[in-house]
């Protein structure tokens, strides 16, 4: 008795919860459509798709990569929406020569193969390197650097430790991989090995591979090191598409974002023999890691060998995109991507993601069949190598920007999918939609919902920042477009194990990931109501009090970092008052409105820094970018940080002025957005 | 012109800086023997001292044991001195057999040669094993505990991981060893295995031995297991002498402390095979040590099988006891001790402290032999047994207890002596003498005072104090004597990493600790300050404003545990401030004296508590003891602390009630000692 009245009270708590950007009166037919696209994403046909696009190598620029970008247009076709693919040409650089050595020990390079799982021995696999590698014939001492960040360059220079001249080898995490070779180069090393310690994804967190999800001793996590944090995309086309046959296209010479030095990744098997021939002091205890050794700085008395040779070939890139046209605001884009292309088979990366987009698809493609359209228009895409540098994803919206800047009301990304709590960065105007999405789809494992999961690992409710590392950047940094990256995961389904390597395949993600598919489910689930909401709702979704809150402690916690650094900065209270008031003047204005859209979403345009961020100009967000030095983690109001970090004071100063700008011009288009509300 | 002003500044600030104890006009006089003092000890000599006890296997019990006692009574006999060999009898067993196994994998059990270190091929070495182990003959599943400790056992619960029957297998460290097996058997266990892992003393910390100093593969852990919470010395006579032909002792089965299951040491070399067939889910981060394997809770689908005897004989303990009688107060002693014992040879643990004693004893002899007498009687000790149980020193004490209690002013201890920081472990009320003691010896390495040093390590200067591990146990915590534990150390010469093995040798220490034997003369010199002040000061060098801060604080660090464990305990700020002004009494009264002992000295017996720690009356001391379930860590007012930690409230309250009436005793004292100081 108690129970059903309970249960009855849950139902009647939901029918009656508000949804944003719907009035009253429209809850009920929402609920209606909501509760018909929820039904109907199956996690058999998660599986089948991972099955059939993560059963081959695919990684960009080769023919399994058309293979699956083909795969995926079929699929989209015969859920009924109108679909294509969109060919873009990129440097996508594939190894030639790969050979390490110290004395008698040669490096192995490559991952072993298992019995227990066939896809280890597939053909076709793109060997182990750092795409975007410099070539080069090198001989040269070597240091251990720990994870190769600044400050770990600071503490060997204090020991008296010289890098110039060595070869620098570092371990993976805590920065992006691409930021270790460019902070080498920065400090005279002439070559950086990067190689997974068991401390970090081996056996050091669980059993390995594959008696266990973690990295086996010689797994090797391949990867980009191309400069992202100048620009993203094709090397050779800066700001612009690189379309086949275009003529724009930078030489290698010009090209700003390949590494100037060669590097490579190796497997901890291959790594402990180097470490081990180091001398010189001790590592300090934070740069131990889980090897059975005396983690040393160097140098060793011997001197190591690494040739790497690329052929710096220029390869097709097929993002593969599907619509359904808006029948009230064909304008007006509502977008979810996901990238297919992967560094080996990929079934977690991106296959569990790309699954869950094709069956997203196909669950609003079932509507469409029985006569439904969506008011806005709602495109699915596929990237294609997103691996190499977002290059897919990247190089349509620069050929897409002058629309995308009109049309986009929001872009919806997710990547790799695991199972557990589901994880979201979102630009901050799309924190109480978010909330709300979360509070409305179940964990499969629990049946609670999403968003209680979540508010028992943090509480309030807060999106994190975006900063990089998949395709949501183009569409958010350098245009403008609020954007959201969401996925599942747990400490395992993360995949940390098996990331960028041959083990990252169907087998293992059935045996250590979403082997029922129901987290792939839930991600569809997740992706469809934001959709539908998104493209449904009378008034766009967005709301500013939460996002004024949070643009305000991002900026409190630059002004204690100034603090710190003994920096007055300019005062930007009265600016963020001002955002403040705007945004409770637009919740009053909302209150009476019955719909509104363009005005609403292209508040997030006044967010850009008109001349981007201070050195690196394809970067127009003001409020969140990849940090130059952690790669995919985000910077807030990186203009004034990065600025405070890198003790460039006048320039702080000058940043400052230009965000109470942004803050300003965001304040004004959220008032005229409420003015314009129709009532 | 600077230089040479502050030079005579510095000079002038030295020869005028107060003595505690002596009165100004004395001050050149005592300064003038100090000088003499200070300039004795001689480096070559300490080495030639260690050279001649730590050339052979000495473990207690043993003739090779008999021969350092004879070496030192010898060269106490030649520097002059009163002296004689004082022998005990106790139970010292001896392993018999030794077998460990798991399926194939046969344990090794033994260190390995090396041809850099003549003394790691000694004949007659002490197998490795954990004295006071029960016999036993075992086959069972192994569990990890981690450090063994209580909480580990609570996590392995929540686990459902049950250690009953089971063989646990836990690492060094955190805890004492002996707390490891006693908590385990709480637990249900059956037996226990104690491993070294490289995290804590091997590889992870430095280069292994012969490489570097830290612990080889096959090095093992010796060590005692006895149960020390509840009283050390001969398991078989508690409280009292045993003495050669007594007639008084236990039997095995009347002991306490003895370990009431099998406990093995071993290697990590041992280790590795027994930890990796462990199932079970992955232990938590904190648990995982330095093997490159994933550490496991347990248990295994094999079972371990473990048998050990051991002879359970009664052997005899000598110690070496030198004489400078007083020639103005013989009835009043100041002690300093160091045990000669050693597990194998011990060149750190403990010949480097005990040839320290020895050239203290040649300088003083030195003056001894022109003719001077000290004021008081100077009493060298070298215990032995220290290592099976504090057994040699305990004994004495108990024989000489109601003596010691009458005429023991202070007893100085030290143990291994490597180089670097001065560390101390003292009475509160010898606070202020020992910061005046090490502002006056210089620092071997930088000129600088020994006091400067420990104050860039600790501010303000705070001995520790102390808990239990060498031998001022007995006269600190159960006869109520002032007392003091030096030496000096670093990481590397601390000889964590050859602890207790055979590789704790002439070698080792010559290269990766005093090699110079500089610290010995430092620890000499130390150690020599401290008793010709105490023997000659006027008035016995005690202050009690420090104590009273000192046991104030303490006090306060208790009622803030009470608040967490929810327990009101009586207010002990009353007694505590009686005892503050007590102490600032003293102080007036001693402005004005000329001299006083006795009286002062006795001060330090008002803090016995009469009827000893609950459940352990052989633990008398109120201000500090050994904890229940850390060995030799230390508890402060371990009465109440204890009681709050175990969750036995009435008991808390009772303790407090008895801790008010010890600190209203010892006000009392102070008081009496100062109306009675002569004027």
């Amino acid at each position: 008795m108690k129970l059903t009245l309970s249960l009855f009270l849950a139902v009647a708590a939901y029918a009656q919860a508000p949804i944003r950007g719907f009035s009253e009166a429209g809850l009920a037919k929402q609920r209606a459509l909501e509760a018909q696209l929820l039904a109907l994403p199956d996690p058999a046909r998660v599986e089948a798709h991972m099955k059939a696009m993560a059963s081959e190598p695919h990684h960009a620029g080769s023919p399994a990569s058309r293979k699956v970008a083909e795969y995926a247009l079929k699929e989209f076709r015969s859920a009924g929406l109108e679909a294509k693919i969109e060919t873009f040409e990129a440097l996508l650089p594939y190894p030639k020569e790969r050979a390490l050595s110290l004395g008698k020990f040669k490096a192995r390079l490559s991952e072993p193969n298992f019995a227990e799982d066939p896809d280890s021995t597939d053909k076709n696999q793109l060997p182990t390197y750092n795409a975007y590698s410099a070539d080069g014939d090198i001989t040269a001492p070597l240091v251990y650097v720990n994870y190769g960040v600044p400050e770990d360059y600071e503490y060997l220079k204090k020991q008296g430790i010289d890098v110039r001249g060595k070869i620098v080898i570092a371990r993976y995490g805590q920065s992006w991989r691409g930021v270790k070779p460019k902070v080498a180069a920065e400090n005279g090393a002439v070559a950086c090995l990067i190689y997974s310690d068991p401390k970090e994804d081996g056996y050091f967190r669980g059993d390995v591979y594959p008696a266990g999800a973690y990295r086996c001793e010689y797994g090797v996590q391949r990867g980009s090191v191309m400069d992202m944090s100048l620009y993203v995309g094709d090397p050779l086309s800066p700001g612009f598409a690189s379309e086949p046959g275009g003529q724009k296209r930078l030489s290698l010479k010009e090209a700003k974002t390949l590494m100037s030095i060669p590097v490579m990744p190796i497997s901890y098997g291959d790594a402990k023999p180097l470490l081990e021939s180091l001398g010189g002091p001790t590592a300090p205890e934070g740069w131990r890691g889980a090897l059975p050794i005396t983690y040393k700085l160097g140098p060793g008395t011997a001197s190591a060998h690494l040739k790497l040779t690329h052929d710096w070939g220029t390869r097709p890139v097929h993002n593969v995109i599907a619509t359904i046209r808006g029948s009230v605001y064909p304008d007006e884009w509502v977008l979810y991507g996901n990238h297919h292309d992967a560094w080996v088979n990929g079934a977690n990366d991106p296959i569990s993601g790309a699954s869950a987009v094709l069956e997203t698809a196909r669950a609003f493609g079932e509507l469409v069949k029985k006569g439904w359209r969506p008011q806005r228009t709602i495109v699915f895409a596929l990237w294609d190598a997103e691996e190499f540098g977002l290059v897919g994803s990247t190089e349509w919206v620069e050929k897409h920007l002058p629309e995308l800047k009109e049309k986009a009301v929001a872009y919806f990304n997710s990547d790799s999918n695991g199972k557990g709590v589901l994880g979201l960065g979102a630009t901050p105007a799309l924190n109480l939609f978010l909330e709300q999405v979360a509070r409305d789809v179940k964990d499969p494992a629990t049946g609670e919902s999403v968003l209680s999961l979540m508010l028992k690992v943090q509480k309030p409710f807060q999106p994190g920042p975006l900063g990089s590392g998949s395709d949501y950047v183009g569409f958010v940094h350098h245009g403008g477009i609020a954007g959201v990256n969401f996925g599942f995961s747990s400490a395992v389904s993360g995949g940390g194990g098996v990331y960028h390597s041959i083990f990252d395949s169907f087998a293992w993600y059935k045996r250590f990931s979403d082997g029922e598919f129901v987290y792939g489910k839930a991600l569809s689930q997740v992706a469809a109501l934001s959709l539908v909401r998104m493209s449904e709702a009378p008034i766009v979704p967005f709301e500013f009090t939460r996002a004024a809150a949070t643009i305000t402690q991002y900026w409190t916690e630059v002004e204690k970092l100034a603090v710190d650094r003994k920096v007055t900065l300019p005062d930007l209270r009265p600016n963020l008052e001002r955002l403040t008031a705007a945004a409770k003047q637009f919740e009053v204005d909302y209150a009476g409105a019955k719909g509104g859209a363009r005005e609403v979403y292209l508040t997030e345009r006044a967010l850009l820094l008109p001349d981007g961020l201070p050195g690196r100009p394809w970067y127009k967000g003001s409020v969140s970018a990849p940090g130059q030095y952690t790669g995919y983690g985000a910077k807030t109001i990186a203009g004034v940080r990065e600025s405070l970090e890198l003790n460039q004071t006048s320039q702080a100063l000058e940043q400052t002025k230009v965000f109470g700008a942004v803050l300003d011009r965001y304040a004004a288009a959220i008032v005229t957005a409420g003015q314009r509300l129709p009532r």
